[in-house]
């Protein structure tokens, strides 16, 4: 990459996904100059301490000014306060992205603010851990994993290219759709299997005949799968359930729908209902590891001999 | 080891849990001779190909026939027929024990046809991965897990002595409880989550809104982890539910009662209640990785670097 796609990105946020970006974007010399800014001085100083930019600042406004790009990677529901801030000073021409997990809110609170002349390419990251803050980042997060542009109709085309490049310089694929319909996929891809994590977490230590010990000993059993997604940042995923709640109450009606036949056919001992969906179930396992989004290794690889190699 | 703990020890089901038994029998040299008997040949003929034991037969009889101890890793349905087939040529002072995810079902077959002087010492290791048959198991699979012994009152305490000391020649820790607490106690560490699981996967693949292709693409957003272990074995499965059924369905109404109420924070705009819980969840899994029963690396540790270095 000889000529950087960005003179200047300016990086709101530089938690897991924004200070992956940072790592990404440097690593890839996909942009000249990153600013970085964040509220708390603590975390400011945690990024400044890993490296992620150039210049740090509490004031997104300074970060913003000049800035050829802006990336949003707040929590959703803080996009429309971030956006208010650094509004009057956004370059004309300047791009304003963000990395949200849902996209329908974020566009209703970034546009009416934003001046003419600046483009918003509204973007989600298919990717992330169980892990957040300034030392979760890590310049591969987005290898192999998919990023959701979600441009209205009229955004100028220029920018959307120029977006989709930037993705696909951090190694991502590149999917453009509609806002309505990217909240519709996440909710049953992402936030509906987030919700169901952290309500069994919730359910397993609320028992008053299982004690919390017993169940973290005999979490092997399946339930420390769950506990992983349950680790999540908790502001961020207060803010997509508060923000996609259509989407999710429509998915979560499905989920409990056939929750509910299936305790049906546990209480009537309807073996072949049961059998007929394990069954199916293991065909799309197969086929998210042959979509390239999955290890194929038994158990996520963590089998004992597997650690004791690291 | 100088001396084996079973002098012959038959394993009835070679699968993933039954072939790792024979491979750290092995290694350990806890016993001396190993019988291998599974009904449908071409199981056999993979079990022999691996060298999982020594001796090979599609007659379970015939296996358990001069053996000091027998252990039924078949689906938990299953344990009362193969029973019955070995009860006659079982040697007296001879152990019967078994691999099974339910304990009170399994008493309540097996226990009938056993002869006097045969012990029974039921058990539970809580270790698996994702994949079934002879070629899944490895001899590492129970190092660091922990196994549940549930003999019933008035057990010979020798017989259980010896099963306690064969599984932590395993590798496993070994815990001693009551077979009905046992089956509270996995319905929520493993049955339950097995069950949404798999629930929610059929959900995504019954969507009409949303394509298979578009849930494999997006799956890193969380639904990736469900789909392991909603990869299963099926038939193994299918019998924990039909065998487990008051205990799982006591669970799945707490899960439904709790999701019901964050269903309800969601409709309306309740974040605390949501942060309250997400927040409370992180703790879990930190105890899940304090107690050796999950690995601490991000994200399973599968990041793309870590999967280029294999």
């Amino acid at each position: 990459m000889n000529e950087p796609l960005f003179g200047r990105l300016a990086i709101v946020g530089p938690g897991l996904i924004g200070g992956s970006i940072a790592l990404a974007a440097r690593r890839t010399n996909v942009v000249g100059e990153i600013a970085i800014t964040t509220r708390r001085q603590a975390t400011l100083d945690a990024a400044r301490a890993r490296g992620l930019g150039d210049t740090y600042t509490t004031d997104p406004a300074e970060a913003a000014r000049g800035a050829d790009c802006v990336i949003l990677c707040v929590p959703v529901g803080a996009c429309g306060a971030v956006t208010e801030t650094i509004a009057p000073v956004l370059k004309p021409g300047a791009i304003v992205s963000d990395v949200g997990s849902v996209k329908a809110s974020v566009i209703a609170q970034v546009k009416p603010s934003l001046p003419g002349g600046v483009h918003f390419v509204p973007a989600h990251p298919v990717a992330g851990t169980e892990e957040s803050g300034p030392d979760a980042g890590f310049a591969e997060l987005f290898e192999g994993r998919w990023c959701i542009l979600t441009p209205e109709d009229g955004t100028d085309p220029e920018a959307v290219a120029l977006m989709n490049e930037f993705w696909q310089c951090l190694g991502s694929n590149v999917e453009i759709m509609d806002a309505a319909h990217h909240d519709l996929v996440l909710a049953i891809t992402s936030h509906v299997p987030h919700l169901i994590a952290y309500n069994i977490v919730g359910t397993a230590d609320d028992l008053e005949a299982v004690t919390r010990s017993e169940v973290l000993k005999f979490s092997a059993g399946g339930f420390r799968d769950f506990t992983r997604i349950a680790a999540s940042d908790p502001t961020m995923w207060r803010d997509v359930f508060l923000n996609n709640r259509e989407a999710v109450l429509e998915m979560l009606g499905r989920f409990s729908e056939d929750l509910t036949a299936l305790q049906r056919a546990i209480r009537w001992g309807d073996g072949d209902a049961l059998y007929t969906l394990f069954e199916r179930t293991r065909a799309i396992r197969r086929g998210v590891i042959e979509a390239g989004q999955e290890t194929a290794a038994a158990d996520f690889g963590r089998r004992p001999r597997d650690e004791a190699d690291e």
